[in-house]
């Protein structure tokens, strides 16, 4: 009989691991049939990141959102929102004005989000420009 | 004239750069117009991240990313590759050898983005229980 190893699980995923939080109960990403995959698919999506990042600074009606997001169809953004309040990233409240007004808070699990997507967020800003020339020098090499 | 305010950075991104970075030359994750937000989704992509945490172990050939990625169809895989290669996250080498062997071997870009991805990765193994709990719920209330 053959045995065969299951896949690999990366050192640096778990040498980041906080030391008291116990290891039942907990996803694995490198488990194809575990939900976590799915979650990285949520959480990687840009107006997820972008929404968590501006709701970190306090509560955003619709609008406030569209408008700092500038470039977002109004249909793709209310998608983003309803997918986040389903996987408790943020909470929905409508307020019984005239208009009636909608405001987004993020969740603890949405705040506990912020600093580790803030900081992806910086990587991205800061390596922008080695990214743009490593796309260019590829095109080159590649004659596109 | 109507002077319209540009759409606000949340203070979280900026509190979490480190202070030696200049800040020119770098993107703006709130500038719509800004490539900094393509690479947020090159980054996010869940084969993206989990190809970056298996390399940050050593390089791998294509069979073995393939193997540990477990439910990847190779079509997609090869693109994840080739995009991250163009991204300049990754070179593909080829050894002449029979059959040849072609490793895939992170740049120093790319293993600079190891560890806010395993952060992020560990955040997700670790919330998954309250990521599907809160599914479960929204459901439940929204009969589905």
């Amino acid at each position: 009989m053959v045995t065969i190893a299951g896949p690999a699980r990366p050192r640096l995923v778990d040498e980041l691991r906080p030391a008291q939080e116990a290891s039942a109960d907990r996803g694995d990403l490198f488990d194809a049939d575990c939900p976590t995959r799915q979650i990285l698919d949520r959480i990687g999506d840009k107006w997820t990141v972008l929404v968590v990042l501006l709701l970190s600074d306090g509560p955003m009606r619709f609008t406030e959102l569209r408008a700092n997001l500038v470039r977002v169809a109004p249909k793709v953004l209310t998608q983003s929102l309803r997918r986040m309040e389903r996987d408790g990233l943020v909470t929905r409240e409508i307020f019984a004005e005239v208009p009636p007004r909608v405001e987004y808070t993020l969740t603890d699990l949405g705040h506990s989000l912020a600093e580790p997507i803030a900081v992806i967020g910086n990587w991205a800003e800061a390596n922008m420009p080695r990214f743009t020339a490593a796309q260019a020098a590829y095109d080159a090499a590649h004659g596109d």
